[in-house]
């Protein structure tokens, strides 16, 4: 369950608590709708991993963005989510809600984007619905699979626990503050380096390969601290070294010129790099996997006793209470 | 694969064959986007049926409707393809994309009449997806089980097969025609009658107990002309007795009036009654399900070589190229 905040009395999380969370029955798969992704077990063998998200022009992306753009926003969210779970992606549906400016040029780079994407990936259309509305939406669920039936929670762990992220933060977040005009880089080839960033989200699929290893996993989709803090689920605590925290090396320009604060890149969201919550025995095993992989894995923190998260100084820090979904 | 009209040049159709289809990878269980459900098929014994649609204010309701109507029928939609395909409903996740007059008394009376639901036809929410827009979006896939792994198709018949419609047709759509004032119905009695069709449609869930003794199903989505014209495929025609075709005894009263054409009726959509094709063996045994679950079902004909839709005087029917979904 994510995102919204529709006026000032009715979040996200208000809906959820109040409307929403009677719905799930209490089964053990929706996690009381705490992940971002649910199982379903059919039986002993077979657990299937359901995810859904949807984004919206105007909250999500630009009206006008391109479409080929859009197609990476919506699988990378939902890849993300299954990445996550440690499971494989393996179909998808598709509801698209599409005004009238959808012509024939957007549906054909939007669909060949996803093509390109399911063949990358190696995942299918299961089908969908089309509908017609001022606005463009894209909702989409996707099911994955696990083949050793294991499915990575996002708030299992224990006391001294390793906390790492993958890749590095922050950059979509700038080529966000570039679009909105919030900062002027002169630089074109960094500027592109950071729009392509927000344009072209990429999943990190790491998740899948490390989930014998892991204790829980979240993507980044609404801050790093933030996502961290709902990981802990008000049982533990971490401390995080924040000088270890990867940022680009363009990004550490931008913060050194003062264009941005590195605070708001602990704190922004949409960038799908993983959180990821282990034992300190599989850390080689970790670092390994990632390298194979290709993937920059950083060790960050640990969990600890002490509820909240702090830094090395042992300041406290504040935990935003919700992510303002852009504009 | 269903609705919309996005312009004159590109309709639903064009959207699917040119664009959609192609990402469908030809798996078997896509039934290449021609069915209004999928199966995946996850080990030999196991076949899980996914099916996906949403409803749109100004579309498929009005702004402004009981939020206990909407509820209605973003599961009704769905059940009924479940129903169609012979399986039970199992978990659903929701996309709702809300605008800003959705408030607590909206919430609390749309998921109260979701848990109504959810407890009558057994079924539990998985997850989903918050966000906002300027009108009110609902997207939803179903997940539904088979017990005996057995999915029923949409298009496989033989020659001489019998067609059936469970309940009747056309109360729905004269609550529309009631609602946008096409036509008057002074009687309250009658007319709330009529509303409350439109307003309150039911899934016909007699698909999973006939799913043995039966052929192909689908729910008259867009009419029942056009809908058993997809459901023949342009393999097979069909001869209907449409003296046969069951009308209540209200909407009798309102043709005979002549405030509503019969032929409008055939071509009426939404009201989610069943179109059952089987073999004619299979005769007494469909009767005895449908009396035991006390649910109206009706023969109306049976499938011919010649293609195309007769009725008895072996006049050919005009097939609507498109249903236009309401306003």
């Amino acid at each position: 369950m994510k995102k919204l905040n529709l006026n000032k009395n009715i979040s996200e999380e208000y809906i959820i608590n109040n409307y929403l969370r009677k719905l799930n029955f209490n089964k053990n798969g929706t996690y009381n709708f705490k992940n971002d992704a649910a199982f379903v077990r059919f039986n002993k063998n077979k657990k299937i991993v359901v995810t859904n998200d949807s984004i919206s022009e105007s909250v999500d992306f630009f009206k006008g963005d391109d479409p080929k753009s859009i197609a990476n926003k919506i699988v990378t969210i939902n890849l993300s989510d299954l990445s996550s779970m440690g499971v494989m992606p393996y179909a998808y549906t598709l509801n698209l809600i599409l005004p009238t400016y959808v012509d024939d040029y957007w549906l054909s780079k939007f669909t060949n984007e996803l093509l390109k994407l399911q063949n990358k990936y190696n995942f299918y259309l299961l089908g969908g619905d089309l509908s017609k509305s001022n606005r463009l939406h894209i909702s989409s669920t996707f099911i994955g699979l696990s083949k050793t039936n294991h499915v990575v929670s996002q708030s299992l762990m224990n006391l001294n626990y390793d906390i790492w992220i993958t890749g590095n933060l922050g950059d979509s977040y700038i080529g966000l503050q570039i679009l909105k005009k919030n900062i002027n880089i002169k630089n074109i080839k960094i500027k592109k380096y950071f729009l392509k960033k927000y344009y072209y989200p990429k999943p990190c699929m790491l998740g899948y390969r490390l989930s014998k290893y892991v204790s829980s996993m979240k993507d980044v989709s609404d801050g790093f601290i933030g996502d961290l803090n709902k990981m802990l689920n008000n049982k533990y605590g971490a401390k995080i070294n924040f000088n270890n925290i990867p940022i680009s090396s363009n990004s550490i320009k931008i913060i050194k010129k003062g264009l941005v604060e590195k605070k708001n890149i602990f704190n922004s969201g949409d960038n799908y790099k993983q959180i990821i919550i282990s034992n300190s025995k599989y850390r080689n095993k970790i670092i390994n996997i990632a390298k194979k992989d290709k993937v920059k894995i950083t060790l960050v923190g640990k969990t600890i006793n002490k509820k909240g998260i702090f830094d090395d100084s042992n300041k406290t820090l504040n935990i935003p209470k919700e992510f303002d979904h852009f504009r």
